[in-house]
């Protein structure tokens, strides 16, 4: 990079006078456009859905996180605009990746959404932008895919005419006490002068910077924090199978062991991984490590696990419906919560559908009720609409299978009122001989 | 039970005059004895090795996390005393059993030295006595293999002759914050009369007592937190690997990942697992899960790394020493410490005698310097002297390789007058052309 590129690009930010590009503009991207556009920064946000464009401009929120007073706030003072056109990417000093990683159905990562940023971004950018990629993916991205598209669609080289950096978005949605701003934020830059551009952008928008040495360093520190929970989740969903075998309550086995005072940290079992992190993040990395000649054996038996488990519930359904001599077919069976976790209304990856879809295979009648996710869509295509919770409904059911332990959800009376329980969260705090616990 | 014998042990216990029998004075009974003897409890501490129960008798302490002046105390106070005379369990009101449970070479665990225990119990126990297990064993041990044994030799049942209950051990040690007084005792017995006797004696020697609802409950609790280790280590053994390959500093990401204030407890990798907990314990469950036609497969895995480890440790030496044009075979190879972890004296399943082990057959010259382990032997039975280190040692070996990171290794003098240094525990914190690390 010419030093005088640098110094100017650096005087903008000094000056609080860079616009920022955000592409995508879901739970990751809109949260911190929200937090440039307060810190009084121009933020342009890049979106292909012209319905969320829209209702970003006419400050309508979609994202729980935010809260709706900030995001009128921006918009109606012009600090945030939203677009769909990305050709005023040439407007922007500074372009922040927030789009999607999925993995496809054979676990390959899905890169086209990255790919197709990056293609809109050297078609456009000025010389002398800062680019940084939030999107959790395999280490080795920021280097080997993205720069060599941005590159060749530029004709620009990257260090010498842009800056390129990775920065793991860490939103966990519904935390109530950590967001984007308070969460430290690690930034591995490719180049030294990359990484002061970096710093001084972001520590704009967000409490603390962590750095580290290279984007590579970076892309791992995401994967690793997400193995973790992948990971142990799996063993605690293996152990409470066994459990139940052994007559042992799983549930009690990790309240106790939350009381060593050092080396523990307890984690849940539950009827499996969901959303848009676990299931996924420690995948991209199992799939470049076969490029190192390299089988990841612990992600891959979590994997093996987790894949098992809607499987395993429908067959805790089927005993206990057994236990009071019905059969599934035929078996009216009622969901509570299809979130991926409670008190948010994110159904991605929730295995409480997959389930959904085994019994209704084995010719259950399936409902459910979730009061955050009105309707939907199952991997086999079966659309439900929620249900309504009330007397009726509880007592007409068969079985009630607790698949997402929703603060709202009063328990006690549904147990009380229903015929047969299937608690998957642990949410029925009494013992009861209609309640079956994973 | 009769209530007779309940309350008369009641009593006992109310007015500090039990007497408790601790069978075992390692690293768990010992320190249990020397508690129960501060609170004025008269403790016999039975013990087979003549050595162990003479250097107690003589206030010769051997275990580190004891002070000297406390042993002393209740030695000469007679408040403890070390018996290898087996028929005083009569005399005791109380029974806690403290003995090794290892694995044998085929991972299956050896139950000779519980099973002796309880038929030492058996023969010579008194109507109406607790009796507790602390030694970490699979859960249904105390229900399944300890009282048939008692019963059959005493010819008294549980529950109506004397307690039964299981509580584990949570030592940890060279542990300064957490010792057996301030670390919270799970605690579980077989019947609620149980449970009263239990916790009624053991708060005398302990702060806080953790109540579950069974003996198999309590068992699950010390499998679970050392399986929750054994995993998270194996998890960083693998991916350190692949960082290796992938030119990332696993260290670094790591320290960044722990940057994440919610959902992350750092794991460090290293040369493998050792000791005498995380080695064993998760592999009981994974034995008695097969008689429930169950196959642990995360702990399944985590095994299959650590087995791998110090061959793979092995090939990182080779590996710096082909990079300075030497061959393992004819190379001086100095190992430093080889405790199982830093600043302790305990070589119990360290991974650095196994890696000297392979490295000596392939023809490397081997010696190690550990401070606090005078001399060791491997599994091949090969007996090493710890040598001195000093100017000359270090440079006469060709190779150095950090195994245990102790406080008071010098290490970037040692570096500094080294020729070639594997760094196995992250030791060396500033980086060198001559230091590999893993």
């Amino acid at each position: 990079m010419s030093s005088n590129s640098f110094n100017e690009l650096k005087k903008q930010i000094d000056g609080n006078k860079e616009v920022v590009g955000i592409l995508g503009l879901g739970y990751v991207g809109l949260p911190l456009a929200v937090l440039f556009a307060k810190a009084k920064i121009k933020v342009l946000g890049f979106e292909k859905s012209n319905k969320k464009a829209s209702a970003v401009n006419e400050g309508k929120n979609y994202i729980p996180d935010i809260s709706d007073a900030d995001l009128k706030e921006v918009v109606s003072s012009k600090k945030l605009v939203a677009l769909t056109d990305f050709s005023k990417i040439a407007e922007c000093d500074a372009l922040i990746i927030c789009v999607p990683t999925p993995l496809d159905k054979f676990k390959q990562p899905d890169m086209s959404y990255i790919e197709s940023a990056c293609l809109e971004i050297g078609k456009y950018m000025k010389k002398g932008v800062f680019i940084s990629l939030e999107s959790t993916t395999y280490p080795t991205t920021t280097e080997n895919v993205m720069r060599p598209i941005i590159e060749k669609e530029s004709k620009m080289k990257a260090e010498e005419d842009f800056f390129l950096a990775f920065s793991p978005e860490r939103v966990d949605p519904g935390n109530e006490k950590y967001n984007t701003y308070n969460t430290p934020k690690v930034l591995g830059a490719a180049s030294a002068k990359g990484m002061e551009i970096g710093t001084a952008l972001y520590k704009k928008a967000i409490q603390t910077i962590y750095p580290v040495s290279s984007p590579r360093a970076a892309e791992m520190v995401k994967i690793l924090e997400n193995t973790y929970r992948l990971v142990n989740i799996s063993l605690m969903n293996e152990l409470a199978l066994l459990c139940g075998k052994m007559d042992i309550n799983i549930w009690e086995v990790i309240e106790a062991a939350k009381t060593k005072p050092y080396g523990f940290q307890a984690f849940y079992p539950g009827p499996g991984i969901g959303g848009h992190c676990i299931p996924l993040d420690p995948f991209y990395l199992e799939y470049v490590a076969k490029n190192y000649a390299f089988d990841l054996t612990m992600i891959h038996t979590a994997g093996h696990i987790d894949n098992l488990m809607p499987h395993r519930m429908t067959i805790k359904i089927t005993s206990a419906l057994n236990s009071q001599k019905k059969a599934m077919n035929g078996s009216k069976v009622l969901f509570l919560g299809v979130a991926y976790k409670k008190d948010i209304n994110d159904e991605r990856e929730s295995p409480a559908l997959k389930i959904m879809d085994e019994v209704h295979k084995k010719g259950a009648v399936v409902t459910y009720h979730d009061p955050y996710i009105p309707e939907v869509k199952t991997e086999e295509h079966h659309t439900y609409k929620s249900v309504e919770l009330n007397a009726k409904t509880i007592a007409d059911a068969d079985c009630i299978v607790i698949t997402t332990n929703h603060s709202c959800f009063n328990i006690e009376s549904i147990v009380e009122q229903a015929r047969l329980v299937v608690d998957l969260r642990n949410a029925a705090k009494t013992s009861s001989p209609k309640v079956y616990k994973l």
